[in-house]
């Protein structure tokens, strides 16, 4: 068996939303389809994957470097030893052929993206959904038939008041999750506590609120917040100050008694490593969000995840970034402590399959082969247009 | 005044060579000029920017963030508050705008190439070279008239021979250096140690060679060329390991008595920080070699000499990677230690004006405004042929 194209392209998300450090109108992702020569139910085998969001589209390291690099190499530096089946591990270090070590961002996005399509492929080649396969072969064949998910939202839309906040967690847990994250830093303290407070109206208490200040804080400003914050009990107090200034996270997490968060905007193990190292976090308490899709895929996240037990964190404490169905699959295939979602934003890329109910905030993943982006109906319909007319 | 126009192009360096972790013979580098309508002998001022060997060109994020925001900006917010000239500080919030914190990598590139553009139009404007610019901006107008220079080299070229480089650094010496760098790590010790003892036969002594391992080793082997090398008295011992073990680092920088030498893969402020914080380095020993252009430019190269120095390491500690002329002028205007330097490699953007005399290491910098890329021939003609037929 061979990969016989890697199609991509860069699409718009539609998210008229900003956060406290960037506006999202202008964001991108990359999709990219890895077409197989297995034929499943008459067809060939695609794999689909799509970047994150919060990261642009990287459609210049994908042309330029990542996909020539696939095509170019032997088809069996692409496979399983046995050579039933793609292999992520093998594709992962052609894709990082000759570049050099350190500078974590982009790249990881570009590979990232392509390591989701080829999970796809090697699921759908299974005829098994991910999250089966990857329970099979990483996780004693543990597999969580429900994931816990949350709804992230509560950004700062131009003209919205405490009222538009309310309205938009009240249909959040009428949609069955039952916990809520909203952004703060956008505002002033006293502002973002007056936000706070209607949440908490409407999600009843602390531990069905997380809050998230995006990275925008200096420490100062981080401690006069997780003061303020410190008897809410909150779910989360999520990136309350730069990703990579770990002793400001240090910091923080020796003046605030609440669980913390971070983690998505480190893209590689030795980056994740560091903050673990360094960052004064607690695996009794605080939360892992790496985004495996921004971090070179899910083969970088299980090295990733093996850094994390040998130094003592349960994969309970990781609820990863990005609110989509691969990161889905990983959490319930491999453990983790549930995933992001985004009931409202970054369509059509947020989200998870049509018919999906979540009840008291746990999602059942459906039983088709791969991610399931076939299930997504708008999200296929981008994918769609990306294959019509490509050689298959 | 006004920007007019940004150019970009990709092109390809000319090395046949490898090190111990990548072959560089697909390396490519981004070209930027940026197009102004401010007149100096009759022609609209342009600068020239390029972006560093060892990470590849960056003509998606140009083409695609970097140069549409600036092109899209109020031309006041790209200028100095008295309007007479370009401001790179506020040309980076322009080109930084809606982009979220961490990931320094790729991203870092595009925007440090523009940097020098950018730079070198504002040398340009100013009609001085740019180190005396930087030296009255940000030394007290301190100006080191020469600057000290290495020779790195050493490479594992295909079927070379300790002859090949003893060959190698003789020319080296010839040309007027009186140290040379060479890589290991592609070997295995015992014959790294016999190419550097060959080295060493020509160069003199330890205090004149240099070895790189290209953060090529884990800890464990780190430690064994660090004690082998112990005895030798090298000029320093660079990137045993990868740049983002912190940890690493300290435990060799404990067990090894010579100087240190990394942080060419650290590419913000916020990275090179944790070097200092976590890496165990030692501020009367070890160097340092940021580079400006790989990592958002002059402007944050600004922000980690400030760091530096509040933790009490002096700027005479770093000796950038780069080996151009945008280096060099930083290296001269703002006291740094020295300049990294490539004879036979990375052309036409490796190494400085043509007409350029090197005597016991040290170089004299061209009295021309800019950063002189007009007096390295085969550089100019690259940008000759970008801006050849633009609108201008």
């Amino acid at each position: 068996m061979r990969i016989t194209n890697v199609l991509e392209r860069s699409a718009p998300l539609d998210s008229a939303i900003r956060n406290a450090v960037i506006d999202f109108s202008q964001m991108t992702a990359s999709c990219v389809a890895v077409v197989t020569d297995v034929v499943r139910a008459g067809k060939p085998v695609i794999g689909y994957g799509f970047n994150s969001n919060g990261r642009y589209a990287q459609g210049g390291i994908l042309r330029e470097r990542i996909i020539p690099r696939l095509l170019a190499a032997n088809p069996e530096n692409l496979l399983t030893d046995d050579g039933s089946n793609l292999c992520p591990f093998k594709a992962q270090q052609v894709m990082m052929a000759n570049e050099k070590p350190g500078g974590h961002g982009e790249r990881s996005v570009a590979v990232g993206t392509v390591d989701m399509a080829l999970w796809d492929a090697v699921a759908k080649i299974e005829e098994q959904p991910l999250s089966r396969l990857l329970a099979r072969r990483y996780n004693g064949s543990q597999l969580d038939e429900r994931v816990y998910v949350y709804a992230a939202g509560g950004y700062y839309y131009p003209g919205k008041q405490l009222q538009g906040l309310q309205d938009e967690f009240r249909r959040y847990l009428d949609l069955g999750y039952d916990a809520c994250k909203m952004k703060i830093g956008g505002a002033d303290l006293d502002e973002d506590l007056r936000r706070i407070e209607a949440a908490l109206k409407v999600v009843g208490d602390g531990q069905r609120l997380a809050v998230d200040a995006n990275a925008r804080f200096d420490v100062p400003t981080a401690l006069q917040y997780a003061d303020a914050l410190q008897s809410l009990g909150l779910k989360w107090y999520e990136e309350p100050v730069d990703p990579l200034d770990y002793a400001a996270h240090a910091e923080i997490a020796a003046a605030y008694d609440g669980p913390l968060a971070t983690g998505e905007n480190l893209f590689s193990m030795p980056d994740a490593r560091n903050l673990i190292r360094h960052g004064g976090l607690q695996a009794d308490r605080d939360i892992l969000q790496f985004d495996p899709v921004l971090s070179y895929g899910l083969v970088e996240y299980l090295r990733t995840l093996e850094m994390l037990e040998s130094n003592g964190w349960s994969r309970r404490r990781c609820i990863p970034h990005g609110g989509h169905q691969f990161a889905l699959h990983i959490a319930a295939g491999l453990g983790l402590g549930g995933n992001e979602s985004y009931p409202e934003v970054f369509q059509p890329f947020g989200g998870f399959a049509d018919e999906c109910d979540i009840e008291n905030g746990m999602i059942r993943l459906p039983n088709v082969p791969g991610i399931g982006i076939e299930l997504k109906s708008d999200l296929m319909a981008v994918f769609d247009e990306l294959v019509a007319g490509a050689k298959l």
